[in-house]
């Protein structure tokens, strides 16, 4: 059985476009669901985004477990399997801490949402993840274990994007590429958002217009992608591709522990 | 018929500098009328600015429809076939979604206006293009026929820029040169307008200053554009040269037809 | 007689720096006041400054006028002339547009001043030019005459720096690398002021603070001069050396005009 | 007896790491406690951070004397030595006059806290110093000798960063890549902060929370330090290596003077 190459080299590029254009720094995550089996999905191992090669990948079950592979997983691999698992349209998720959004989980009163065409999909509100809700005063915030992810998922509900109170965010899609214009474009309303917000009341876009730019922009991926794609190689950071051959992934056993991050 | 090979490499020079400048991102276009036949202008194919070559503009008439070629135009194209059937000064246009001109168009109250000699342009008002009046609460917010193009040509009436809600900016020139100067100094006016609006009441320039400076930067255009120029070449995005000859501009027929985007 | 090659290239490199730094983009202009002559300064031929080479350099008179050369001057060099008139004590000048600065020439009630020791030459105020109180309403806010630039002067006085409303500042210095020094940070402290006032009321810099911090830094300015000046040779912008000699500073006759720009 | 030469290294890496970060410009300064003998640390010669090579650490006691090293320190050394005599658990100390962070030290009424999990460290307030208490209202806001390098230190008493009014702040950690680690993300917690604080009321991390996620993140610094590292050398600003050979950390003698700077 042949390995799955372009969805393995197309997570790949996700991770360096990321990187390059500042949703991701040294933390953060992508994945994809595994376009043969909706019960898997592709993460890299614990490692900083801008840094993965295809052999990095590894393979998950629905359960945030790794399959047939000793390597550390990231300690929030929650947030991917348990959305997977409450969302069976998402093919990719995007966790990070891109810097303009953050403040919008943090300070209430003002909820993000959709200020221009290119960010329709975050239509009139944006939900906020509390995590002490689900954890209690005294969490680390992160979502380490299934319970917390199934938390998370529940916040996003049927959003393109969920904020996550003194965190981060993650946004969802319906395939990779949309989960990456999503965290892109979430990240650039957060920054215009702000600023129209001092300048004074804001007209936003209604459901009817966030919802129509929606679908034209879904049409127009690709052109980002590729440019996108083309600025990450200009400068690309990775190491040297490892020796170890890329994932196969629909390796036969599992391998479970308690490995962490 | 010889090619019009100097305004072509012109406006691919102009593509590349607006990417750079952070004009353009994957998004936004920039057109030049013919110079030889005012019914006539001279735009990419749909793709990224930045990966623009020769081989990859294309003719278009005053009706938004391209001259004699069978490749995607952009969907809105209608904004630059519309203003240049309104506005016979006009010679090339741009249109971006620069993101601090886009809280100018959103918030209610604060016209961007010239704060300094160097945007002397914008006068004392800068028009806002509210596409419900044209198109109803329930549109895309994109500029996709000629009715639409009609009604952003009006609201711009004889200003150098218009605003457009939820979407972004257009701005014109006399020449490619200066529309180019007008898109990167509206940028530069509504960073620097935003900042002081927050330090307390500001003095703007009067219409009589801003004609003057304005004429005065009129004269030294070439200048920057010189040093964009190079500032982009340092740092080339676009893809090799297609195989594809250079456009040339005065093909005989024309191919109408519903392609988009 | 041999030329004056040492203060010329320092010249050159403080265009490129400054353009490297932020603080000039393709307009604005420096100086430095001939070393052995009081009555003469340098300055580059009308051209963006991060393509400034030794051979665009240029003499002038205090009148503002090149002297022995037909090359088109900055319309704006009677900022430099008139300041060496007044100020004997400046041996170098640097007139920019940099952008965090020109707020703090448009707004009213909050003078541009120190914020932290970098910036002591600020002291608690920075005087601001209006022109208007000498071109009257209708210029176009360029210094493009004496008049004008012993107006601005005069705003000077003894300060560090000057803003102009609409328009930009002017550093002085008693050398061409603190001229510099104080450019840029002039442009750091505007930035951390504006940040600062609006997290609550400011304690700033008394001017003994200022006074003593300032000195203090006038014995550091080689430590930053050098990283500048590698971080501009990193990224060289300008043309290849051109095949005209360099500027000999002690010409024996002038020639005057008209030119301009 | 063998030259420390992995942790000099290491220390290289942080004066480059924090100058591509944005932390250090051509001021501030990063040291390491000498892990054979903490009575000791080592810091660069006085000169900017991002040149600094192997070459040009040097050792000092804990009077802030170097030792056995006739080279210019920095002034501001008796910052790192009074820190490291009043916290023997301090293994590294920061410097710097990161941006972000200078307007918490001057407007009043607002702590520096911790408002994400990524800079948990800075719990629910953050020390500043006020030079006028220890110097007097006529100083010029350095820490030019040993007794203000004490009153800084008990201003800092157990937290990880003091700011320093109208100067900057410093950042101490249990080892030099945590001290790298929360120079850089006390600069992104000052950012998100100010953005925050203009939404609306922010929901700060609560102790627990701020404990708990320092902890974990303790666990993933290597992360972010090999990635910041990568960065670093794909644009390396300093020097070619010097021919002085590296510093042997335990040089017998010692010799005391009143250089500066």
């Amino acid at each position: 059985m042949p390995a799955a190459s372009a969805p393995i080299e197309e997570l790949v590029d996700a991770n360096h476009i990321l990187f390059q254009q500042g949703v991701l720094d040294g933390f953060g995550h992508v994945s994809a669901r595994d376009q043969r089996r909706a019960d898997r999905f592709l993460l890299a191992r614990s490692m900083a985004p801008a840094l993965v090669s295809a052999a990095d990948i590894m393979a998950f079950g629905l359960d945030g477990e790794p399959l047939d592979d000793e390597r550390t997983p990231y300690l929030e691999r929650f947030i991917h399997s348990e959305i997977y698992r409450a969302r069976p349209d998402v093919m990719a998720i995007v966790h990070s801490h891109s810097p303009c959004v953050i403040p919008f989980g943090v300070a209430s009163g003002v909820p993000l949402r959709a200020i221009c065409h290119m960010s329709g999909f975050l239509r009139s509100a944006t939900p906020v993840f509390e995590i002490r809700a689900a954890a209690g005063p005294a969490s680390d915030l992160l979502i380490r274990d299934r319970k917390l992810g199934a938390a998370l998922a529940r916040s996003l509900a049927a959003s393109a994007v969920v904020l996550m109170r003194g965190h981060g965010s993650t946004a969802v899609g319906t395939s990779l590429r949309q989960a990456v214009f999503r965290a892109i474009y979430t990240e650039v309303n957060a920054r215009l958002q702000s600023e129209a917000l001092r300048l004074g009341p804001v007209t936003y876009l209604n459901d009817e217009e966030a919802d129509l730019a929606s679908a034209t922009n879904d049409g127009q991926i690709n052109r980002a992608w590729e440019l996108w794609k083309m600025q990450a190689a200009r400068r690309p950071l990775r190491a040297a591709p490892k020796s170890r051959p890329p994932l196969r992934v629909h390796g036969p056993s599992r391998i479970r522990g308690s490995r962490r991050r």
